[in-house]
């Protein structure tokens, strides 16, 4: 029998999670919910909790529910167990007892256990729900299920329910899938398209459970009401810098064998601390209701994110972990493992709202508390003359705090002397009375404090979102990949890294305090070594920078990252010397990807180069518009010019595209180029120009085969490469050997053939161009990395 | 008699102030010390110790002295007292009762009365000299006059002194000035000029006793010393703001006269507490030695700082200092002195070291305490994830302290968690017993502590400089007037401000706090009016934005900074609007002064502006190179692009100067911009255009007298202007009118007659070519402000 009442559906909309939202078009009717997995731990902790509030709410509502708890077991052997957790259920407080237990009756009516193993199980459960159906003669609305099994069932049972499952006619299926979505993005694209290939996007709901946390879903309505206040603070120049914290005091004890294979920045940080950081970062969508523009806003922050590297990330390892993996694992003593159970990783957003604004995301196993929360600290922008215990003399911030800590419930708190936040709706309410305590350094009093009005389980929540069919709340395909995009990098350079090793609790004491060094992140303290066996396999980085000759020229040798530092050094040294010396600095820049880390060096940390006397010429060029992605120019725009204040007109790009067509020889653009430089380079003599080396030994653009000859005293000439986009403009030796300076950087294990032929070849110009660079009055230097000196 | 010791001078020039400076080549000899106003305040309380203290440390150095007090009194009436001011020097502590005796009494012998009032007295002064040194057959060193007297009076004496008292020889001369040197630009460059034909430049000494205090004066050296820890951190990105300040306790009750002319700005900002700036700012010279290179960084500081206007500045007055103003200048009861006793102002350095690093000055009367300090306050770039005591944890900053306040001795106090600085010469030793003080927000003990060995008074220190010739510590008559560019035009913003009345003292409270807000300061509470009657002259500020028609179009209407902040706000709305729609926004901008203020408005005000995907376009061009300070495009370079962050093939500016030379018919750049045009504007049509008209009707660069019809479909025209340069590139009307949006801009009283013209004459572009602008399927609106509006 079906509990059938009949009321709009509308009246549902206004409650729960993210306000206005336009929900999917529903029609109400009979709704079928499987949990496959039913029985287990999350089910029996949360799912059938969530799905009874869904219940409660939705008696009203004029549809009706069956409830299936699926699983491997015979039905006879789970059903009782089934129905134990069904019992333990609970009404929220404002249900009379009476009203209580008569839902919950009708909740245990009408839910059963079936075996669901084989794909005829499945044909056996459509079956039984449309045989149900046509009895009752009801209208489908849709089927729910919620895969609440290991990720790696997870194609299996989505291809049964696309093969005998999916429900006819208009009523919807919904399939929910809780993570981990893969531990790469290789993985998770793999999974996605497996997925994909079963159910179509809008039916796919996985399931991040911080975005059912209260806070964490109110945090876009917060801003939204607060758009006032928050629009001329919400950037670069007021905040300082934004934390996104979750500590916890636990251990993984017991949970070894998943968590080993995972370690927290993929069990947190990749999902619940990022979806967080996107949150507090996207564009507010024009239009709140509107799942697609949350979800293209939420890309655009992805794609704006710098790259996260082994510099942006600390890890570290609570002290006991390794003999619990031992044990756990069945290891031998001297295993080992890498796995981090802290990390602290700092993200910045290249977009001019937020360039250089710090983004913190932390999170550890055995800390000295268990609190979650995200702290948007602002610059201090008062300057207090005399009494500094005014309120608007102490820190401003806006948290959102998750719950537990020394605040103990959920709430979003901002500080008094940043401005009054507007009330949100009824289901939220304004604290005046406080406990004495101390959110972040501030006392509570010195907040407005805003809480639910209920506290309300996150499962419960997305339940009701998933009924709603509210996507906001849920991580889409693309959101999901462009996350595990930003996270497969560090974590790739991460692989072979030793954690630091902290004891717990509270004796980390400073241990785990990271400082902020521009982009990069690093532990404040020296390392201590607490089991010197950990350090066992740590790489002896201790050769320095090394001063040789190379082809009777000096030789500057040193480790990728020391070479390239020493590099970008030695130019800065060139343009101060030359702009004291005449007043402006001639840079001539290769394109390739050799020269990006210099490009990212300089943009980064030599804050003080002298760009505004500094002009930047091109040595070669790809005949290609300088908007491609292939062009030189487009790459040394992006990587370097467009981070520095550089004047426009400092800036020479090659004219390869002239009267809209490429390098065309009676377009003369080699030639107005020379113009150029005869007209603004002293002597036609640049300052500095940076040479790369090609497999081939070519150099420039000037390949094998050049007949060097026949460019005669040309500064700029067209020439072919053997490689696409085969024309190139190109400086000549003419140009490059009257520089002051020239620079040929080699790095990687790749140019170690190379460099040992280059060593051995006469000059031969023809055949290997770069053996033509041979500066008449300037200096050449070798800048050549160990990787590609010593293979 | 005079007391010879020879002893070669180079034992001298590792004293005092700034190290290894190299001295003017001096010759030992004879020196002639003559103070005019050698009676006076200043004389008595500082002047004639600090030439004691010289004598003394220059007794055995092969230099004899003459001292001389000059003054307008007959020499029988002044003797006297002059004798009771020399009885009243003192010795320093390590000097003998004996030793100190018989110095104090060869220096009275030295020194003489002379009247010094025509200029037969400075010619009988000279004849006095000379007779001296050629009766003792003494070489003469040089002659220095140190001029106590009011600034009126110093282009007299000087015309005195260069007439009859210069040295013969290659004995030196110097002259010695004390401030105020002019109260505007104006008025110091007329001071210099007339002080600049009796006096060579390097015969000035302009004394700010700051530099003469010794922790100012080890600002460079400490720089220099420290900067292996200091250039790393030097910058915008690691220092969070400077704060250079000055408070005073005392009213100027006594010297009413003097200071109602100068005020707080003009008595210490303009001079102290800029100097401090430009010292901690400057680049440090690669030659400590040189005085020049000093000079000429200081030089680059004042030329990088960001224009002051009135949203730079707040100002105050205690409450008190209206009823000294009326008793000592004899005014009547509803007599309004504006002039500020309290000052904050906020500077920012446009180069990129320093761009958005707020620095402020500070300085007032009657304030709780008095103290003076530079405080470079760092960014907190460390996370404590658990033990928030530790001291990595809290702030760390440097400061500069001056004196008095809490810890009542000078001193540079650098924060352990910063670094150990290197430890200074043997005139300055480590404090590390300390009292329990908190000096800005930290105990004592959590810095390391340098002072003096020995504390000295600035002037004493000056008059050592003097006599070395080390000019680094004075003003040189460049970096005066660069200074007083700064100001003036700050204080003559000001010249009609009400400053805000504070009690005085502890009761100021918050009342003076301030607010940073980006680029501008205001005071942190909302007014509080004490005196009613101090408002009475405040202009009404009550218009608001108005929108009205006009010439049938739509007009927005407000004062010029209204005006200017609605029409860059509407400028980003349709940006945004634009890219939403179509990806991208075409911004057609004009040249001209009009449009500066909108450019600074989007520069520093709209951070959110969408420029990625924005394209910048002109409407009009002059043809002169782009790097010229009359190109439109110059100008928009400087006061737009290079301060926000849009790519450089976004940027398109009109191609006046082809085959190098400008706009030649034949060479097709009107041609080639149009075809840009077209293929980068869909349909050629911009999104945005703003337009300026001159005062004959013009706009773009679109004359009376153009024939408008002869340019027929053509987007981009050569055209005529009767002013020079005459050769324009233009946008047409058939650019111009196929906007979806085109903006007017007028601004200013002068622009009032050509607004009421406006409104009566019908369309004819031939004359008027304003009237021309009729876009087709778009929207025109005048932004027009009240002052060319209503005149």
């Amino acid at each position: 029998m079906f509990v059938t009442v009949f009321l709009l559906l509308v009246t549902l909309c206004a409650r729960g999670g993210y306000g206005e939202e336009r929900e999917e078009a529903q029609r109400p009717g009979h709704v079928s919910v499987v949990i496959v997995g039913g029985t287990g731990d999350l089910a029996k902790k949360y799912l059938w909790q969530g799905f009874f509030q869904l219940y409660v709410n939705q008696v009203s509502s004029g549809n009706t529910f069956s409830f299936y708890s699926g699983g491997l077991s015979p039905t006879d052997k789970a059903t009782p167990l089934f129905f134990e957790i069904l019992k333990a259920v609970s009404c929220s407080k404002n249900l009379s007892q009476e009203r209580c237990a008569l839902l919950k009756e009708q909740f245990l009516r009408l839910s059963q256990y079936r075996q669901l193993k084989t794909l005829e199980d499945y044909q056996d459960l459509a079956k039984h729900i449309e045989k149900r159906l046509q009895e009752e003669g009801m209208t489908e609305a849709g089927r729910l299920f919620y895969l609440s099994v290991p990720a790696f069932a997870y194609a299996d049972i989505a291809d049964k329910i696309n093969n005998s499952c999916r429900p006819a006619g208009g009523a919807w299926l919904r399939v929910v899938l809780e993570k981990p979505f893969g531990h790469d993005f290789r993985s998770a694209q793999v999974l996605a398209s497996q997925l994909g290939s079963f159910l179509k996007d809008e039916e796919m709901y996985r399931i991040d459970h911080y975005l059912g946390k209260q806070v964490v879903s109110k945090i876009l309505p917060f801003r939204t009401e607060n758009k006032k206040f928050l629009d001329p603070i919400w950037n670069k120049h007021h905040i300082e810098r934004v934390e996104i914290v979750l500590k916890e005091t636990l251990d993984v004890k017991g949970r070894i064998p998943f968590y080993d294979q995972y370690g927290v920045i993929r069990d947190v940080l990749q999902n619940h601390l990022t979806e967080v950081m996107t949150l507090l970062t996207m564009r507010l969508p024009v239009n709140q209701s509107s799942s697609e523009e949350v979800i293209q806003n939420k890309l655009q922050i992805f794609s704006s994110l710098l790259p996260l590297g082994k510099n942006q990330a600390v890890i570290g390892q609570y002290q006991s972990y390794k003999s619990e993996v031992q044990q756990e694992l069945n290891k031998t003593k001297d295993h080992v493992s890498l796995t981090p159970t802290f990390a602290a990783v700092l993200v910045h957003i290249d977009e001019a709202q937020y360039e250089g604004m710090p983004i913190l995301l932390v999170s550890g196993k055995m800390l000295d508390e268990r609190v979650g929360y995200a702290r948007i600290l602002f610059k201090n922008d008062i300057f207090c003359v005399q009494n500094h215990n005014s309120i608007h003399c102490k820190p401003k911030q806006i948290v959102f705090y998750f719950g537990h800590g020394n605040l103990q419930y959920p709430a979003i708190l901002v500080s008094k002397n940043l401005f009054k936040p507007v009330l949100m709706d009824g289901e939220w309410k304004e604290v005046t009375e406080h406990n004495d305590v101390s959110v972040l350094g501030l006392p509570i009093s010195d907040y407005y404090v805003q809480t639910p009005v209920e506290q309300r389980e996150a499962y419960a929540e997305l339940i009701s979102h998933i009924f709603a069919g509210r996507k906001n709340s849920f991580i889409s395909t693309e959101s999901l990949l462009a996350s595990w995009g930003l996270w497969t990098p560090l974590l790739s350079s991460l692989a072979s890294s030793f954690p630091r090793i902290y004891p717990g609790g509270a004796d980390n004491g400073a241990l785990l305090d990271v400082h902020l060094k521009g982009k990069d992140i690093s532990y404040k303290s020296e390392v201590v070594i607490i089991s010197p066996d950990q350090m066992s396999g740590t790489s002896a980085n201790s050769f320095q920078v090394m001063q040789g000759k190379f082809r009777s020229a000096d030789m500057v040798s040193a480790w990728a990252e020391e070479l390239v530092e020493q590099l970008a050094a030695d130019v800065q040294e060139a343009a101060e010397a030359a702009i004291r010396e005449r007043g402006v600095f001639h840079l001539a820049l290769s394109g390739g990807s050799t020269p990006l880390a210099l490009f990212h060096r300089l943009a980064l940390h030599h804050f003080s180069f002298p760009w505004r006397d500094t002009h930047v010429w091109m040595v070669d060029e790809r005949c290609l518009p300088l908007t491609e992605l292939e062009s030189n120019f487009y790459t040394l725009h992006n990587h370097l010019l467009q981070h520095v204040r550089i004047p426009y007109y400092n800036i020479h790009p090659m004219p390869v595209q002239l009267n809209h067509r490429l390098c065309v020889e009676e377009d003369g653009g080699a030639q107005l180029y020379e113009r150029e430089v005869r007209k603004l380079v002293n002597g036609s003599s640049f300052d500095f120009v940076l040479l790369g080396v090609g497999f081939d030994g070519h150099t420039a653009s000037l390949f094998p085969g050049t007949k060097v000859d026949e460019l005669g005293e040309s500064l700029v000439a067209l020439t072919e490469s053997p490689v696409k986009p085969h024309q190139r403009m190109s400086l000549t030796f003419s140009a490059i050997n009257r520089a002051h300076k020239v620079a040929l950087l080699v790095m990687g294990k790749g140019k170690h053939e190379l460099i040992t032929q280059l060593s051995r070849v006469k000059d031969n110009p023809d055949k290997w161009p770069v053996t033509g660079v041979k500066p008449v009055n300037g200096t050449l230097v070798w800048y050549i990395d160990y990787d590609a000196l010593l293979g």
